[in-house]
């Protein structure tokens, strides 16, 4: 990641971190090391103070945090992360008020608490609010990885062929997103038939039938970025009441996209896609609409009927209505949008135009 | 899973919790749901009664969770988790002292504290415990995955080619796997070359070239258990330093298998193969020499020199000495073994004898 941008959100952080009266915060949870240090590998903590930013990991990354994270302090530790954090803290006399994310787990919070007692206090979504807006290079890594995502779907299409497994289309699919240099942003839902009313069920060695329906849920990695997709689709003749359905999914997808804009309730565009569900008399999906992505595949806002607040630009979401009928059928249609001041933007339909239905 | 099984692990539980003078457990950690409910969906939590066990999922498990649960009570959530789980509680009258798992967020304790304030404690490592020594079904889910993961390398290993990529053979090894009706257990890691001496590279587009070599280090999830395996081989003419250090390597690992036996310390058993690393010259890898594995590709126990206690009969470990040196080699070799009363057993090398070296 261009260490400029880095160097501008570790600014943005020390600014929250100043309006809270903080000068130093813990950082553990993943996504935020990522955004903050463009480290990219697993098990590592971050340290912002007002003067440094340290990234705790151990030697299975040093020479990769090294090669990634030049704007940052690697230490490479060998005892626990709590001790690590809490010799570091000691060190730096500058650090007189340390938050840690509210996003640690309860037992490294006591342990962090047992050696750095009275200066400790704890900050929730700190970055989470930095990251819910995405910057141009974020818009950016989205939209590729779902051009690699439409790529590798339309690759695989002529090799979907009555009697292989729902666990081999869904690997099919998969290295074809690995020969396109990216990864699963998720593990692949392959669901044929029936097996889609489970929303996310795991591919299992259900054969595809003559005239069988497949649901895809899956999505891309790339430059850390993920995207979320699901078409649904069959081969051979689908039957009058899977297309009524599909229709009815189709519409409720277009209903809720086109209500999304900066500054619309969020819990609206929830309302506008359940509606047209409503209307052609099916039953209304158990999930919510839509969920924001990026570093995370699951990230804020949530796009629900209690969703409290308003849509705001930058921010990319899913929206995703369905139709589950257990043991008859489940059709569920996602795409990614990035909300603008006037409207929206689809990032996963720019490329080949993936087409909703590919039969 | 079989129920007589999970009612048995029901069972365990409370008799732990009641030596702790606690009646109910919130449980958050995803392995530990799987471990007392057989349920294999995310973002599910139980609650431990004397009574019963609720599985707290969401619409989009609820099908899985009523074929999976037998067992269980299904709670549908539409609120906040801990929202769920504060009305259940103060339903249960039954529930006089609630402990929660300590890996929980520390976020969603705050959440949970501010609803059932006084009942509530918490509790480390109850389900850890007796996750860590595994029965026969678990050896033999753990010793299926291993069966899988080497057909699947072997059947791969004809189509290693030059000029593939890294992420093209780790994709082609992922699809192998889901053919063999399995999945990942964690993220393949392939590395050509002198990459490897990153002990957890990430794929990229480096091509294999001639007389270059590999490092994969990859595992198999199957009945929701992991295995975990590394091997390391060349295509064409390795160079001298190339087998020298593999040699080393492979002494270093069967020095630490022979040491591992229900009583022998852990740091033992670690130190045995640094000791036989050390001796050819080689710098020491500076992660441990294997960990737990079971329903999480990390668990307890740790083997590493900083290890205190001793390997109890029913663990299942890996051991994976290495050597990296940045820019020109790394080398790690890593199997799985059951800890016996005499000694062990290789759950990594029961089927077609899977080649250490595979030229």
């Amino acid at each position: 990641m261009d260490n400029r941008i880095i160097r501008n959100r570790i600014k943005a952080v020390r600014q929250l971190l100043n309006k809270n009266k903080t000068d130093s915060l813990v950082v553990a949870k993943p996504a935020n090391v990522t955004y903050i240090t463009g480290f990219c590998g697993h098990d590592s903590w971050a340290v912002i103070t007002a003067n440094a930013v340290y990234l705790l990991t151990d030697s299975r990354y040093t020479e990769q945090a090294e090669n990634q994270c030049l704007p940052c302090r690697i230490i490479s530790r060998t005892g626990s992360m709590t001790e690590t954090v809490a010799k570091l803290v000691k060190r730096l006399k500058s650090a007189e008020s340390i938050a840690v994310e509210k996003s640690i787990p309860l037992a490294a919070f006591e342990q962090l608490k047992r050696h750095i007692s009275t200066r400790l206090k704890t900050a929730s979504d700190i970055i989470e609010q930095l990251r819910s807006s995405k910057d141009t290079g974020e818009i950016a890594a989205i939209r590729t990885a779902s051009v690699i995502a439409a790529r590798a779907l339309v690759q695989s299409r002529p090799n979907i062929k009555q009697g292989m497994t729902e666990n081999e289309l869904a690997g099919m699919l998969d290295l074809q997103i690995r020969r396109l240099g990216a990864i699963n942003s998720f593990e692949t839902i392959v669901a044929f038939g029936a097996n889609a009313s489970c929303p996310h069920h795991q591919p299992t060695a259900r054969k595809l039938k003559k005239n069988d329906s497949i649901l895809i849920d899956f999505g891309v990695r790339y430059k850390s970025y993920c995207c979320d997709i699901t078409r649904c689709f069959g081969i051979g003749k689908m039957t009058p009441f899977y297309k009524k359905v599909y229709n009815a999914v189709q519409q409720a997808q277009t209903a809720a996209i086109k209500t999304v804009r900066a500054g619309v309730e969020k819990s609206k565009v929830d309302a506008a896609a359940r509606e047209v569900i409503k209307k052609h008399g099916l039953p209304v999906y158990g999930h919510g609409t839509g969920h924001g992505l990026g570093l995370e595949i699951h990230e804020e806002p949530v796009i629900s009927s209690q969703s409290k607040g308003k849509l705001k630009v930058g921010e990319v979401i899913t929206i995703e209505p369905a139709v589950y009928i257990p043991g008859r059928v489940g059709i569920r249609i996602e795409d990614d949008v990035l909300v603008t001041e006037t409207g929206c933007r689809i990032l996963s339909r720019n490329y080949l135009q993936l087409p909703l239905l590919l039969t």
